[in-house]
């Protein structure tokens, strides 16, 4: 499968003159009360690492930029621990000083979580990359933060195990980036959350303190489960080190069905059909819109495997038994071809074809960034509402912009929705935000399913979330960071 | 399947005599520096539930006691609030008068969680009983923290859907009570933990503030995910009053065979054959050893459908489509007796007989209280030690005891060790406690696989969880209730 370092350098070459809108000045953010870095300190912090560090923004670029290119910040020191016991001592010593630290993984989250707002020192996990056990039996892997997940995959496939959730950004986002995140994915409504697969953790509190929580075992109700904190608090809380998961077992069955849909509503339907008629062997419904079709043919000369309809399903099967799930597809998809709710279908016969075909899926973020400026939005709506929000948005916009597609997991109720134009446009910005929340809102959905709120989203939290569960949020982050110095500007609104 | 409440009926009759063990006196514990309740405390606090509660040491009996008999208070009043509003007024008024609260729901905790330490006020759930809303096409049930498990899934089962948990405990156990230990039970390798199927949550804090993070979505990414605070923190953080959770699609086919295995080197063998060979239709795998099955003989009546052998192993399958899962089953079971992992064996012809079955596996808590008192265990070993803690107990106590059996989860590593004597023997409490706990440390198991802490394991939490990872319990606890006025004497360790 494609990579999505591979995306990024294709994205490279076509954006390059994208200017970040996402920086302290758009919001007339102020520095937070921090120390300024002394030469001595970065002599000190490099010395820490054993030298492995970067000095300076302009060498820093790359590092200073979000994926999307659209979020930025001006950190002049980069740091590349490779121990648990190196990132104890960056955090005492920055703690010690005031210093601000971001914690960076493979940097491909969409909301400038991973990057600096101002100078924040870098605290890079990428040389924290050593898979420290994997044991068949349990199917529990140990492992460093920095270890890439589609690494992960390749050293677990030997063991017939495979990690419990898959992105687009694989090739390059790390378990620890994946944990922060609370990461989700493509197969979450078969696998789980991280919530559940996450077995144990070591975290490096603000104070440089070592957490560690590092069970093995599936069942341990042993007290609060401190690892939680630091599942989906994007390093605000603390950095993640280490940690135990649990993975799935290796299907030996992988079916994946390409089909043509009529209307939403259809897709709605069949996505109740093929849970019924699917049931344990289902692995992933996904969805992508006729407009997103159109996006991949112009932008990356990728085609369908059907004839252009209003909508297309990714269906995936992982089973234990080839001739059971075979049985139960072919059943499935005569009976939804049979009564209309398909109106074309098709089967990869063998891995080369699925492997293309979720190309169409996982390369789309990839294919709207051709058009040049990309409005990204991650939701998670009812089902009963779902495509809605996309239709109200193509009318609100009209010829204002590109296209405006969706796309998602519908199996999870989580819509992506993307709209794009050529260059950057403050209208059209204006339009969207904060509209599209408080659609989102009003429906009772999330305004991030899966993103998180990074630097991007803290203005709209409150959408989401009750004025006391946000109290309860920084009740938290005080008592475990009180002198603000993990991530700041980040996921809590700001003051 | 016989609920726990007529199990409890049985043992009372059979260890009336029975005399708690664990009480404030058991470790000169000084009562808190809590207000005392007056009599206008007292009305105040009853006319704020419409005078449903209970006043009185006496009439109290059967709520100051746990369902073990073996872990009593004293408390002197008890209120039975309806809605979330009640829940909020009584505990704002306790707050403000410095009155303790020990919140109860079934009362079927292990490790007197749910019962009062001296006399603080109980605040039982059970008329908050109320399913909300239950949606077939997410598989969302929506349902106030009092229901009855086994009710929950009767009404689920109209909407062919089933909790994702279930346990011995479901005829009695309420859903605040699952959520607030991360019950797991029977069949969490298949469906997971309430970590990832508890969506959303409403709960009350110590000061009477409302916490809504009442989410229905499977994924949503919005800050800290406070709901996981009161998941597993047993009522110490504060009081869940409602919650969504996520269910199971109701299984069309449902399997059950009893094996018998000479070895426990066998069980783990067939444990990792059925993972292989039963795939995604593995839904549960327990073992019973033989010194249970001669103790169900003995004190229940009740035998196995098979010839006494070291091991007995329930498998049971949960599929969609009962010929592939028979032929998967059949394959199986042909495999591991033709290569000798099993000696004989059996498969459920009707669900009648898998009721029965079941039975030899969930009254076994039941059975073992008739031989008098019992010191129950519930740990998690890895599986390569797991027997062993058996062995070494009964050679450490000798003719001391009844009996010391094994029975449990292998598929979640959770063993359940009970061990019995005619009466409270202080003796053997002190040959087993805390050489057990320390056994299981070293193994890097945990000292709680799914019973909790509760009032009884306080003092060997650390054996199970780092000092930093219970310095953070400490401070999450002082910061969410500075008062200690939930649950007090409960999950941290007494300072």
């Amino acid at each position: 499968m494609l990579k999505r370092t591979s995306a990024i350098q294709s994205f490279l070459k076509c954006s390059s003159n994208l200017t970040p809108q996402y920086t302290a000045e758009k919001y007339a953010l102020k520095r937070g009360d921090y120390g300024a870095l002394t030469q001595d300190d970065q002599n000190h912090l490099i010395s820490l690492v054993n030298g492995k560090g970067i000095v300076g923004e302009k060498e820093l670029e790359g590092y200073n930029v979000d994926w999307m290119r659209i979020v930025r910040g001006k950190s002049e020191l980069l740091l590349k621990p490779e121990t648990t016991q190196q990132v104890s001592s960056i955090l005492k010593f920055c703690h010690s000083k005031n210093i601000a630290v971001v914690p960076q993984g493979g940097n491909t989250g969409l909301v400038g979580g991973s990057v600096p707002v101002f100078d924040e020192v870098i605290l890079n996990t990428s040389l924290m990359n050593k898979v420290e056990k994997i044991d068949p039996v349990s199917g529990v892997v140990v492992a460093q933060a920095g270890c890439i997940l589609d690494q992960l995959n390749s050293e677990l496939a030997e063991h017939k195990l495979m990690m419990p959730l898959d992105l687009g950004a694989k090739g390059s986002c790390q378990l620890g980036g994946n944990i922060s995140t609370n990461a989700g994915g493509l197969r979450l409504l078969r696998y789980g959350s991280l919530r559940g697969n996450v077995l144990g953790m070591e975290a490096v509190l603000a104070d440089g303190t070592i957490v560690d929580c590092m069970q093995t075992l599936r069942k341990d109700n042993t007290g609060y489960d401190i690892k939680q904190h630091f599942i989906g608090s994007e390093g605000t809380l603390g950095i993640i080190t280490k940690a135990s998961v649990l993975c799935a077992a290796l299907p030996s069955s992988v079916n994946l069905a390409f089909l043509s849909v009529n209307a939403f509503a259809d897709v709605r339907r069949l996505f109740s059909r093929a849970r019924d008629d699917l049931g344990e062997i289902l692995s992933a419904f996904e969805f992508i819109d006729n407009s997103c079709l159109v996006c991949l043919e112009e932008n990356l000369k990728l085609t369908p495997p059907v004839d252009q309809s209003p909508f297309a399903v990714v269906i995936e099967t992982h089973g234990s038994n080839s001739t059971h799930d075979f049985e139960k597809l072919e059943a499935f998809l005569e009976s939804v071809m049979n009564d209309g709710t398909v109106i074309d279908g098709c089967v990869a016969e063998d891995s080369q074809k699925a492997t293309n075909w979720w190309q169409l899926r996982e390369r789309m973020a990839e294919s709207l960034m051709h058009d040049g400026y990309v409005y990204k939005y991650d939701v998670s709506v009812p089902l009963d509402k779902f495509y809605e929000l996309v239709t109200v948005m193509r009318e609100r916009l009209g010829e204002k912009v590109l296209r405006c597609v969706g796309y998602g997991h519908v199996g999870d109720s989580n819509l992506h929705i993307n709209i794009t134009t050529p260059a950057y446009s403050k209208e059209v910005d204006q339009l969207i935000e904060p509209f599209i929340f408080e659609w989102v809102s009003q429906v009772n959905g999330s305004i991030s399913a899966e993103h998180g709120i990074g630097f991007k989203k803290t203005q709209f939290l409150h959408l989401s979330k009750s004025a006391e569960a946000i109290a309860q949020m920084r009740l938290l982050k005080n008592a475990m960071d009180p002198k603000n110095i993990l991530n700041p500007y980040k996921v809590l609104p700001l003051l």
